[in-house]
């Protein structure tokens, strides 16, 4: 059988990861923009054409099934990028519209998180699942939700905004401008303000985490004092896993998935994060649900993760 | 163009409730057989057979194009009643299987919500919508989630308990065992119970819901109450509101929908409920869905809501 191939493009506020992807999972070969250089989107999209051609080149590769393409404010519906805060491009940009000025295949767009739940059905730990959920834990929190074996968009396209369910009421203010939102709790910001609530709550601890600045403060640092037995880095984990385990709860209480996954940042710390998250996931899911839903680690290698849940969007179902 | 029409059975502990309905959503006739008076189900579904012939031969209808049930702890999967706390009938009812013994059409079952969620897509409000939720008020709070124009059933056809979604971590104690379950707060008994608690809170009150025995206090008196203007019934619906609007706005960040519908005894309060829900809803509903959702009523005939709920099964795709 013959392979075939498709490009994922990640689109940051930085860099702009593009990678020739094989329908096995494997990125055979990446290149990389600078996306805070460019001002003009129709420059920036022809320079990523002339790097797609140049890696289906330098492979020997001479069609394409589609290029997938994760972007901050992605749309699947418009395949335009609406109104990204972290980006130079302002108001709609016509992604499908400005690929094919260059080349002649399917565009398909979406936001990061829904390329990440998408990439884990393609090419992860979700293959031929037809129900689950993917947290992305970052700077924020992200989630993709599939249903019947298709992503979740809902009516305009912005379904799976799970960071900013509300998980306590008048709780932390979230730069969203609400409050109480499960990333102002659970995504690697959420776990240093957690830290730093806890050092200020407990002046008797002594550790390592008290010699830290807290401008320099990260949740990576809290994780790794976790891992080491650090007594309050480990009280924040538990706090951690025990908010993100009624998230999870929620979200199997609304599609009723056979498996939630987690990926990023903060699912490095491990078992210091996924155990409390496991207990306080079973303390609070509905009975109805009980043995029928696993926590999971997403199982995409994480250099290419992003890459092949974009490249993954190509063979979206509509 | 000729009528087809359809059965919509509604199975409730004490009653059940036969109609006939045409396809465009009249109820025809109605029959009813006491639930409780039966402890063997082949009984029971018999009898039922024996009231649907009666009701197409009553009405002239020799065809009817299927049967949708609306049951306790009804599977849409497996066409079973499962381990229904509040039926005689125990263990697994093959609905499917029983009712197939006497009629030789569609047999299609799941539980009230749903039923209710697609009775309100076949046959009221939302017709033509791709992506609704649906909240039912009682004495609990069942919900239906319709994606993409159907029903999502989840992995094991439990999809859609959003009334023992968390909304108050370690809050008000829950039938189901666990804490702060939505129910709690926003069904029937919910509203009883913050009423039982605002009455304790205000000593000074000495309006109508002072004289009422606290075993007789029902959520209609204090939806009576506060239609009349009564301070602590007012409060007491402001409460509910905010609670089911932060709700509401959570199930938008999940499924991104163009509407949610309300649908029970509480919301026949009116605007004393739905002012403060729709006021909660605006300040937790996450920006990027703003303008996009209504919050509705559910526009089905009271009486016969739950017959049609269960009539529109007929009509669910897999």
């Amino acid at each position: 059988m013959t392979n075939t191939y498709s490009i994922g493009i990640d689109i940051g506020g930085t860099n702009t990861d593009i990678g020739l992807v094989r329908d096995d999972g494997r990125c055979m070969a990446k290149k990389n923009l600078p996306t805070n250089k460019y001002s003009n989107a129709s420059v920036y999209v022809s320079d990523i054409c002339t790097q797609i051609k140049a890696l289906m080149a330098e492979n020997g590769i001479e069609t394409i099934d589609g290029i997938g393409i994760a972007a901050p404010a992605g749309n699947f519906y418009t395949g335009c990028i609406e109104n990204a805060t972290n980006l130079k491009f302002k108001g709609i940009i016509d992604l499908g519209k400005l690929f094919h000025e260059h080349m002649d295949v399917p565009v398909v767009v979406s936001n990061d998180a829904n390329a990440a739940a998408y990439g884990e059905l393609v090419y992860g730990g979700a293959k031929g699942m037809r129900h689950f959920v993917m947290f992305t834990l970052g700077t924020g929190i992200g989630s993709g939700i599939v249903v019947d074996g298709k992503l979740v968009h809902g009516k305009t396209g912005g379904a799976g905004e799970l960071g900013h369910a509300i998980l306590i009421p008048e709780g932390r203010p979230c730069g969203c401008g609400r409050k109480g939102c499960l990333e102002t709790y659970c995504s690697a910001t959420g776990i240093r303000r957690t830290a730093i609530e806890m050092l200020e709550a407990h002046p008797e601890y002594d550790g390592p985490l008290r010699e830290v600045p807290e401008a320099d403060l990260t949740s990576k640092m809290v994780g790794d004092a976790a891992k080491n037995g650090d007594s309050l880095a480990l009280k924040v984990f538990e706090k951690t896993g025990y908010w993100l385990g009624i998230a999870l709860a929620n979200a199997v209480a609304f599609s009723g998935p056979e498996a939630i996954f987690l990926m990023g940042g903060p699912v490095k710390a491990g078992d210091v994060l996924m155990q409390p998250v496991k207990e306080s996931f079973k303390k609070h899911l509905c009975f109805v649900y009980d043995g029928s839903v696993d926590i999971r680690v997403s199982e995409l290698p994480d250099n290419d993760a992003a890459i092949l849940g974009a490249a993954a969007l190509t063979k979206a179902k509509e």
